[in-house]
């Protein structure tokens, strides 16, 4: 047994049954050369299945299942029962991506099961464009969602040729040096390599309630950006949600956002940002539910630093959507200057103040937990946006391409709505996760997407 | 909303992210003449996602899903969300059996969300056999065994060539007088028509706790049948369990069991308990692990008549399955003295009383909630088995023939297995649930209940 740092413990002790946390992924892959669908989804189940060696981060479970503060540890199991963790499955006719988020979306709304390890891959084939699925989804006590994309990807390679394709929990891989990810720029390479015992610190002085996050916070509380604690509009994101999913994803060419970046002198990230809030915008007055005052998204940060141990490592900023903004240009000005204040917040904290801060930033994940609390307290902020970076380049597994990175996360009651995007080497991969029953109409969100980034095209005068 | 009454209360109260509370079943069907899998899958499908009239108990829920003692109450959802309720599935390659209860297994184990009716369909094609499959869970809540297969059959008919399928929602099917089924013959008759308000009166007798279950016992307890709250000898099945599932299935020939039963003029019940006992005995022994007291088994009893409600409606007896002895014909003699006595007692209960003492029976289901209730205090009985009656002739969906009912039932913290048959026209189908890490090698019992079927055709001189 060991002993479970607070920033993982913090995820078991918030879940419920309606509030499943754990993170997930969706991969998309192309057979390689005179290879069927079916074919690569049976060499990556077999090679997965076979691969009996099994790197402890995914044979770690809670050793007491049910427990309470300050008790938990975690147990190594020796024997996985792959039957159980490694999946298959084929979807119905006709195969279209709709019955692949469909499928996605029914899976990711189950707790993960206590008495293992919290991991299950599942490989799918049965798409009609013939390409084939892995969904994976791990529990966020384990590893954050940026550890969980370096652990999938780790098991990729640039050389169509490579053929020492492997499952994500062998051993080896994780002696491999990871690639190096570049797209989390400035902020990161400035916060230092913290991981390990400043986890531990961290822990000791956040705890988990809401007057201890604000004890930890007042320490370096900044009037000039958005604090801890803030209240955020009410809106229909803020309710009790139950355990039912809804998950949607589209993918937009990186070349349309770095050309609006690089046209305003901005990064891909705030264009990104602007997409969200732009779309949220829409689809709030679809719902005729658009607050007055400007919604408030938690943008977890990175932490990691390239050769970092994997597992939990993030802290959140809060950034102003500026969506009681009609004008996208000036909705543009605001988040730019939102994120830029909080992130220098961030930048002069030293490691253990900026994780601190982030636990302060989630403290509401635990009280979400507590009956009432959701629906009687003011929210802190409305949703989660993150970026996650995906491989700068054209990947395989096997000779099998990878063709799209769609992550499904966390909504949680009172943040009813999750967009996380992971950026691979051409594109810009949205992954929607959403409350199957509070959030109506999702994939709609798809749709104003596209049309806040033909916005933003328009502000910066690129484009069509 | 409407009451809910605590015989459905406690299986909502009862249940946790480890045990889950709901029924099963698995119906295979043959296509009829000219028909692919796929079509028929399909047919099923399309027929169940635009039956959109769907009767209250399809659409009532718990009102607050987290909620305390004494304050539940169910409401009733106006729109049911078909893509989450119906569901298609096809089995990856080769379609065996095998991946079928598979597929069952790994979706056995998780949690119905309490936020909409608590109730799902699959549609599975991709047997190699070219057979349908429709597994259904429903909340213990709503609806027991019983009435659950009860459900599944009224949509079914006699005539091959009716063409009047329909989905188990469908509310013009709760007006048809169901079929008379007559296996639970003797006890169930002599035990009147008490659904209705003795539900409600039973619950005020009760309550849940240990202590007010002694209460109501002690008004009608006896000493020469296994009592309730009585200490049933401590196994490898009398452990806290998690929530993953194994699940296994075979059938026999009922005329097998019908010529044991006929020689030696006992019930086709009787020489399924006797089945069970042997395969139970021979399980223990592979795992070393035979206790030196005989097991005790819990049969749920049905107060069901033809003619009452659907809903909750059981008491339960508990049975010595005498697997302490070698002899077979012994172990078949103690069995049919223990079961005997039980059932005299009911049959000289009220229905009132009958009900409380079922209740009894069943309140460690509510206290294996408690931690370390299971681990620490000695079991009442060591798994339950449960007879439900199936139809009696061949039936037929759109002219596809029901080939095959298995149930898939609730195991529990102190119960790791779970044994419920359910009979048919020409067989007895017997479906195995296990607490999947908990109960090894759930398989090995279909085995043992194959050998235990033939000694006990040699114990009544009959068959091969």
């Amino acid at each position: 047994m060991s002993y479970m740092p607070v920033t993982a413990s913090m995820f078991l002790l918030a879940e419920t049954r309606d509030q499943p946390i754990h993170v997930g992924g969706l991969q998309l892959f192309i057979p390689r050369e005179g290879q069927s669908s079916t074919e690569l989804a049976e060499e990556i189940f077999e090679t997965f299945y076979s691969c009996t060696d099994v790197h402890p981060l995914f044979r770690k479970r809670p050793a007491q299942p049910v427990s309470l503060v300050g008790s938990l540890m975690w147990s190594f199991d020796d024997e996985i029962d792959f039957d159980y963790h490694v999946r298959r499955a084929v979807l119905p006719r006709p195969g279209r991506i709709r019955e692949l988020f469909r499928y996605v979306s029914l899976h990711h709304g189950t707790l993960l099961d206590r008495n293992r390890p919290m991991w299950e891959v599942h490989v799918i084939d049965g798409l009609e464009d013939g390409r084939v699925a892995l969904y994976t989804r791990i529990h966020h006590s384990i590893v954050d969602g940026v550890s969980a994309l370096r652990l999938l990807e780790r098991t990729l390679s640039e050389d169509p040729d490579d053929r020492s394709g492997t499952a994500p929990w062998n051993p080896s891989l994780m002696r491999r040096r990871p690639k190096p990810t570049a797209p989390a720029k400035g902020l990161l390479s400035r916060i230092g390599d913290i991981a390990g015992t400043a986890t531990g610190l961290a822990g000791e002085v956040v705890g988990l309630g809401a007057a201890a996050a604000k004890v930890a916070y007042t320490a370096f509380t900044d009037d000039a950006f958005v604090p801890p604690l803030h209240a955020a509009p009410k809106t229909i994101l803020d309710v009790p949600i139950g355990s039912a999913r809804r998950f949607a994803a589209q993918r937009w060419e990186l070349t349309r956002l770095r050309a609006i970046a690089d046209e305003m002198d901005i990064t891909i990230n705030d264009v990104m940002v602007a997409m969200c809030s732009g779309a949220m915008r829409a689809y709030l007055i679809d719902q005729d539910a658009l607050p007055d005052a400007p919604l408030i998204a938690a943008m977890p940060v990175s932490l990691h630093t390239d050769n970092d141990a994997d597992g939990n490592n993030i802290t959140a900023i809060m950034v102003n959507l500026a969506t009681d903004q009609p004008d996208p240009e000036r909705r543009l000005a605001t988040i730019i200057a939102s994120t830029r204040k909080s992130k220098e917040v961030v930048r002069s904290l030293s490691p253990v103040q900026s994780m601190a801060l982030g636990a302060a930033n989630f403290a509401p994940l635990a009280l979400a937990t507590v009956p009432g609390f959701v629906r009687y307290t003011p929210p802190q902020f409305n949703l989660i946006i993150s970026n996650v970076p995906g491989p700068k380049t054209d990947m395989y597994w096997n000779g099998a391409k990878l063709d799209g990175v769609y992550p499904a996360s966390i909504p949680l009651g009172g943040q009813a709505i999750n967009i996380t995007v992971a950026t691979t080497a051409d594109h810009i991969n949205f992954g929607l996760t959403g409350a199957r029953k509070e959030v109506p109409s999702l994939q709609r969100l798809l749709t104003h997407l596209d049309t806040s980034l033909e916005e933003l095209e328009k502000v910066a005068d690129v484009g069509a």
